[in-house]
């Protein structure tokens, strides 16, 4: 039974255990990938997953040869499970704080096909992605057990993926996770100061220097932060303060997929298909309207390898500067026309 | 000029830029291993390293074929410098806090010939290294300069080390990082609260439970915190509460060496030889007295890959319950009869 553990000595949370556990020679690091013939996320192979939450359909020629577009599906493995009570907590009396496994994992399978990056995808399709980030945000929201939802996608071996076939992660929590909660505080805590959201102040100032931003929209801008910690990382946020992308238009969302995508393939193109790792930060369920949360999303490479200095401090080594990284992805244009 | 930021969103700091900054691709993951032929920490080639700021002769007959046995020299690629002021803390005016990259890195190689292990040497040699790290610590104190120096071994490509020689690298910091500082705070407030040290008391509740408990000596005991965050990962703690290893006399530190060595053989046998960190947790320098730091040294094998869900949440997912853990490592003898 999985179950949240919180170190005394550090106060991190860990999520110990799970139906993930297994013997020791299954954590030694995998180089075979599955071809697409024993890929449970490709169409035809549905039953090797849980029964779907979630169906999208195949739009255009498409919908005749594949049943579907995109599914949303209980994790297999899931690391947190509904299986077990979402209370009470228990305590064992001594320094040792913990708490049963509650939440929900799931796993958005983005394509019927054996492709590896969301960057292959046309647009209506990457579009459809954005859309079931927003369904699942609000049918979690609803469901009312839980207190925050954490999408993600890890993408290559060297990002956590054990699967190529391009998916997203959802795990919802009982629990605002403590890194996100802080982040919600200094949210607060700035528009309490100045009236306005952090983020927003941050994107005016990267526009205002321009040296660190790597693509923009209307309505979004994409730049590498000031204090990056690994290199490349690119920071994408709509210019006005919005808590979650749940309310985001048809008209909003592609323009969203379509630089997504573009800050996708200026990192490809740059550093030859690295492993990444996608964010999105969305604000906790129970935050006061205030508050004003500013959702973003991180994207970055897995170029270098955290080592016993960040491990132990906190305190992050990245060897690239992110003006440097900012001008290097400009440079990767989309065509050698642009 | 390497630069401390500060970044405004996460209050992360991260280390920026250095003589580590280099072109892209050398990001990109090598495979290849150097040879003892052209490994700068070879005996033979210590003019591709700066000059030795400390040296410990071999010992025994080895002397008349080693001109040195453990090498204390500067980083050629470190990332903070002491060419830079020390002062003043520059700032912007905006939200982006900085400081100048002021620092001392250093590299202990621990052995003139191409070994890869600590676990390889003989107990006099590993001795000599705990011996290194006493001295730079004391050193580093008497500077001045520094507030807090981090001691740790990245071993392995996975745990981010770039040679495999066996070495480990010391970072002085004029600062005391965030995560440091967290850890000292405790301590700190569970003395005021309880009159004793917050690890003495962990110590204590893992000797009367015993099943995370991996070995054990007179003065020392290694075992597998209740909530790792990684597999496998090993916490060893002085049974009675001191701040620093600086004060351990000859004995001690051969007893230290005994179970560190212990300890690491176990993680190489169960797993195979995998690639590891090492971390020691020291005091920093101006800390109060009353405050009560306890020193301790994290171990812990490079199994699974922090994704998506850690970056983002500051919450880890370990597989491997620690009571899992600590029972395949102390299966894992020393030899056959053991």
């Amino acid at each position: 039974m999985p179950e949240y553990r919180q170190d005394p000595l550090s106060q991190r949370w860990v999520i110990v255990g799970s139906e993930r556990s297994s013997r020791p020679q299954e954590f030694v690091e995998r180089t075979d990938r599955p071809s697409d013939l024993n890929c449970p996320f490709c169409a035809g192979n549905e039953e090797q997953t849980p029964h779907a939450v979630q169906i999208y359909p195949a739009t255009n020629g498409r919908a005749k040869t594949f049943p579907w577009q995109v599914r949303v599906v209980p994790n297999k493995y899931p690391a947190v499970t509904t299986e077990v009570p979402a209370s009470p907590t228990s305590q064992n009396g001594s320094l040792h704080r913990h708490e049963i496994g509650f939440g929900q994992h799931e796993v958005i399978i983005e394509s019927p096909e054996h492709i590896t990056s969301l960057s292959e995808l046309s647009l209506a399709d990457q579009v459809l992605v954005w859309r079931a980030y927003q369904d699942r945000l609000r049918t979690l929201r609803q469901d009312g057990r839980f207190k925050y939802v954490q999408i993600f996608k890890n993408v290559g071996a060297a990002a956590g993926a054990s699967l190529e076939h391009t998916h997203s992660q959802v795990v919802a929590l009982p629990w605002t996770p403590p890194d996100v909660q802080s982040e919600a505080d200094r949210f607060g805590q700035h528009q309490t100061k100045t009236g306005r959201s952090l983020l927003t102040q941050i994107v005016e100032e990267e526009l205002a220097s321009g040296e660190r931003i790597v693509a923009q929209s209307p309505r979004f801008v994409a730049f590498c932060p000031w204090a990056s910690r690994f290199p490349y990382q690119v920071c994408l946020a709509p210019r006005k303060q919005a808590g979650t992308i749940e309310q985001l238009q048809a008209g909003e969302l592609s323009e969203l997929a379509t630089i997504v995508g573009e800050v996708i393939g200026r990192i490809e193109r740059a550093l030859a298909r690295p492993s990444y790792n996608l964010i999105l930060h969305t604000e906790p369920f129970d935050i006061g309207s205030h508050d004003h949360y500013h959702w973003h999303i991180e994207i970055f490479p897995r170029l270098t390898k955290a080592a016993g200095f960040e491990w132990s401090t906190g305190c992050w080594m990245n060897p690239q500067p992110p003006e440097q990284a900012a001008a290097l992805l400009r440079e990767s244009g989309l065509s050698p026309a642009s």
